[in-house]
This record gives C-alpha cells, sequence and structure tokens, in this order.
C-alpha cells in the first residue's frame, strides 16, 4: 500500500470527504505514544468543525485529551481490512502504524501523526471539553487539510454494524433542483 | 411512491441505519404546525443516542425545541428528487407532506408524525438543550424504531455538498477479522 500524494485542501469543505458518513481513522499522540482508531460515529457540526465520538474505554480518548489534537484521516476500500484489524486491538499492546505497516507522516499545524495511505487527512485542534466529559464527544476544528487529488470519488466504506459494511456507489447530482444559493459560486 | 410496511425495530440497533451516514429526513410538530428537512449532519452517540445539527435558521429549529420530539426518518434513492425539493423550500411557506405528496403516519411515542414513504423511522425524545444552543446539536434518545423488512440494506443517498450524491453501493463483510466481543451473538 502506497503512501497517497495529496494537495492543500480548503478546511471549509471538509464536508466533501466527511457528510457522506465513511469510517474514518483517527490519529493521535502525546509524548512518547501514538494511536490509531477506527470510527464511525462522527459528524459536521459547521463547515470546518467535526464531532467524534472516542470511547473513554479507548487509549486514544486519553491521547486526544491530553494532547488536544488529533488527524482524522480517511481511508478507502484498499484499507478495509487494515482498518477492522485497528478496530480490533489497542494502541495500549501495539504500535498499529508498525503492525499494519502504516506511514506516520508529519503534520502542519499538530504533532499527531497523519496516515499517509489514506485518501484525505484532516488535522483538527479540540475546541472545548464539556462534551468529552458529558458524551465522549470531541468537538474539533479543523485547522489543516490534505486531499489526493484522485480519484474525484474515493471508494469508501461504511459501517453497519456486525462486521458488515456498505461500499460507496454511484454518484449522481441534482444541481438544478437546487436553489441557487444552496450552492458554490 | 407507496407507504412502507415497517415492522418494530431495536432502538439499540438503531446504528445498523444510521452509522453509514445517510441522509436522513427529520419530522416534527408543534400544536398546529409540522415540518420536515433534509438533513445531512448527524452521528451516533450511543446505542440509542443520536445527535442532529439543525441549524436555528431553519424552521424545524424551533419546532423540535418547543416540542422536544422529533422522528428521523431514512428515505431511499427512489426518493431522491423529493429529499432535494425537501431541502430547498421552507415549513415557514408550506406543508411538506402535501407539496411532496408524502403520507404523514401517526406515531406510538410522540407527536411529530413519520414520514411513510421512508424505508426506516426513528421516534426520538430530546435529551437536553445545552448542545442546542451551543452548536445547534440536537441530542436525542431513540424511543422507538420502525424499519422495513425488505430490503435488507436499503440504497441510500449521501450527500457531497454541491447538489452531488454518493448512493450506497456493494455490501462487504469482515465478520472473521473481528474479535468475538466486538459482534453481536
Amino acid at each position: 500500500m502506497a503512501t497517497k500524494r495529496k494537495r492543500d485542501f480548503p478546511v471549509e469543505l471538509t464536508r466533501r470527504l466527511l457528510e457522506p458518513g465513511p469510517v474514518i481513522l483517527i490519529s493521535t499522540a502525546w509524548k512518547d505514544q501514538r494511536a490509531i482508531m477506527t470510527c464511525g460515529w462522527h459528524m459536521l457540526l459547521g463547515w470546518d468543525i467535526v464531532g467524534t465520538y472516542i470511547w473513554d474505554a479507548n487509549h486514544s480518548h486519553e491521547l486526544a485529551k491530553r494532547s488536544r489534537e488529533c488527524v482524522i484521516n480517511v481511508p478507502t476500500f484498499d484499507l478495509l481490512d487494515s482498518v477492522v484489524g485497528i478496530g480490533n486491538c489497542s494502541s495500549r499492546d501495539v504500535d498499529k502504524f508498525d503492525r499494519f505497516k502504516l506511514t506516520a507522516v508529519e503534520g502542519e499545524r499538530v504533532h499527531a501523526p497523519l496516515v499517509g495511505e489514506c485518501h484525505a487527512n484532516f488535522e483538527c485542534s479540540l475546541i472545548e471539553t464539556r462534551n468529552t466529559k458529558l458524551y465522549n464527544l470531541f468537538v474539533w476544528q479543523v485547522v489543516k487539510g490534505h486531499v489526493a487529488p484522485s480519484p474525484k470519488y474515493p471508494k469508501t466504506i461504511h459501517y453497519r454494524g456486525n462486521g458488515e459494511f456498505m461500499v460507496s456507489g454511484e454518484e449522481v447530482q441534482r444541481r438544478k433542483l437546487f436553489r441557487p444559493d444552496m450552492l458554490p459560486p
């Protein structure tokens, strides 16, 4: 699996990658520790604001809370077995970059490593900690985006629970049905 | 478009429908008003807890806040043009059930109407209002689920912004790669 070349991507277009609801990999680092987790529970809360659920039993919860940083990585179908494997072991026991032969790429704005093999990487800073305590909900500001220029529509994976995944399919557009002010110029 | 027959669905399995990230229709009612909105910003916050972003400029925001109830409906590809139309007009100006020839089905646990033509309907009660004020984030407890027994995997629509949608594709499973405790018995 090769590291994918990326281009800078405007943070206010984060929805283009995350709104369809793909499984993401969240990478974190704190002092000499680093972690990757698989996550299907996330949402946009603004053009450059993302909420992610990180269970407090996950090692990533502690690293995210202490560092107040993460990278949201968007893997594609070719990484499916690694994505499942990452979700089924703990960063307490193993370095997942090593185990799954993934490339830790240095970020520009955060210390957490980007997963080089993913189609997109969003460097994020934590906005607040109240929801972290209440719901294990981390509210992130996206501070830097990196997206591979091709394919235009990555083949993403979407979890249903029970070991089952939906893979992204056909693309359709309905721009003519939109009010002009609902679309970018 | 026909109303779909549903079966009772365990609320703790809500992820099966929502975690893949489909566009949803949120229906609300308050006194003599009712509304439907299109929403792509939502996430699981627990097995039977869902967060949805409802912009405070949307009429649905007020109805949801006042009634503290909603129904989360999952439309399929055959409803795409209605889903787009619903997102491009306001319930302040028009009754969307009438305009889009949708059937308002009575709920069991909430006053908000279910959209009969959708594949799944989740009746929801509001848990708190702090996040409503902070982020336009409504945190819902799912109190009753209704899901059509077939097809097993509905053809859902997933928004990318810019008038573009991804349609759910192939289904794959990787149960053998999961730790047994990560799967239901």
